[in-house]
């Protein structure tokens, strides 16, 4: 019922910024959140339970696997149910590739050293949770992130730091001032033009929320992608998008959970409703 | 071979907390932690692998579960493993509680609304991977966090907030400025002292790297614990705590690593480097 093994011409041996333009070529830019927590496993007539997590995660890449680029499962849904909800997202991060789409794991992980390499190391390099590409936390800098940066270039991966995000308590770490009067937002979005001029790809993208908000990020000479979440339920719209962003928004995938979702469980529905979102 | 029955006159019952201050009395505030990374492995003469990893982490507990008064996991380590590595995480986290003692699970989790109380579900309640306490990174504003210090308060169980790490990168965020001039870590400190003012409890631990750095954090007022990493490995020192935490020293759990692990296998040895390390 849910293996569905159409494949692109894109291979996994590609690196992922590649992969993403040439698949979201096709398919357009929307991210579709896997996000199956009570409310909308209720709207799709499932307990919350592991079993209706994996219906509600799997009936959703059913429906919307190969019309979907990019699909974005959220990893604390998965842990809530223990060691089985971190195998089901396996499972789920497999049924994603077969489906010939992109996996962006959302974890947001940070730490330093040997941690950071184990982090990589479990997301980032074959193995039961391989992703194409995970979201990464820099509150312990953004150089802490470099074990994750090696092993995405040596294996042909993704990352997305989170940058700014649009939750109001956001600002009062991300809008504080570095020295040079530019907001650890703003420094973290240098560091990552930085670190994709040093690899020489576009490597390193960034969470920047959707939602309009008065605390921007000058995006100039940043030439990798943009994770937008919070279309829908955040209160962000895909029309929105071209006067936040400006000459960036080719370079964003906006990303919407609830939006997509509480349409309910029927293909039709759901294909319907990503097809409104495309972007 | 693992299990230990042995349990004090605390009970899980008991406010983290108080648990830790009734413990933290008798055995004094030494924290392991439980990093299985490779080079640690070798020094045991053990393999990098799943099986490697569960002899090492289990047979460290069964060393000092009952001289030690806390344990800290370091979750990357075992979900590097996959999923059998994080039903491995919660074998240890049983054994830390049969031993009588208390578990901080490193996860450095940090989301928002739904996604937070997820995380809090996973490792704050009843369930695989139920810790006495976590470690939160609030890059997204300390006040997403409140779902996770709901739940904790609702089941007597502890939070650490990353405010102030050692290594060299995290000043970039973490010394950045607020509009009242308080640099951010100094920021998370404040906003901990006025949670646990509001909890009327001490709900609220910070994570304070012990590594002797310009950058302070003025604790006068805060009432909770004080989690400090970096003995041995990162260059810090038990006799450097009283210098660095003053009068909050008392307050301090210093938590040693790789310096406890690499003494080798021996029980004998393992309890001798603790005992040295004691505080």
């Amino acid at each position: 019922m849910y293996l569905n093994t159409a494949r692109l011409a894109t291979t996994s041996t590609q690196p992922f910024v590649e992969r993403l333009a040439a698949l979201s070529a096709q398919r357009g830019r929307l991210c579709v959140g896997i996000d199956p927590h009570a409310a909308t496993l209720t709207s799709w007539g499932l307990d919350d339970t592991l079993a209706g997590c994996e219906s509600f995660a799997r009936g959703l890449i059913a429906a919307l696997g190969e019309q979907v680029a990019v699909f974005k499962p959220q990893s604390a849904f998965f842990e809530a149910h223990g060691s089985a909800g971190v195998a089901l997202l396996g499972r789920v991060l497999r049924d994603i590739a077969a489906a010939g789409a992109i996996s962006i794991l959302d974890v947001k992980r940070g730490d330093i050293g040997t941690t950071m390499q184990a982090y990589a190391r479990a997301y980032l390099a074959d193995g039961e949770l391989s992703a194409d590409a995970v979201t990464l936390n820099p509150y312990l800098g953004f150089g802490t992130l470099t074990p994750a940066l090696e092993l995405a270039k040596k294996n042909g991966r993704g990352l997305f730091v989170l940058t700014r995000t649009s939750n109001p308590e956001g600002a009062s770490v991300q809008q504080a001032r570095n020295l040079d009067g530019s907001s650890v937002a703003q420094s973290i979005a240098n560091e990552a033009i930085r670190a994709n001029d040093a690899a020489g790809t576009a490597l390193v993208g960034l969470v920047i929320g959707a939602t309009p908000c008065e605390h921007t990020v000058e995006l100039t000479g940043f030439n990798g992608w943009v994770l937008a979440p919070g279309i829908g339920a955040q209160g962000a719209t895909i029309t929105g998008l071209r006067a936040m962003f400006g000459q960036t928004c080719n370079q964003v995938l906006p990303s919407a959970s609830r939006e997509v979702a509480a349409v309910g469980s029927d293909p039709m529905a759901l294909r319907e409703r990503a097809a409104q979102l495309s972007w």
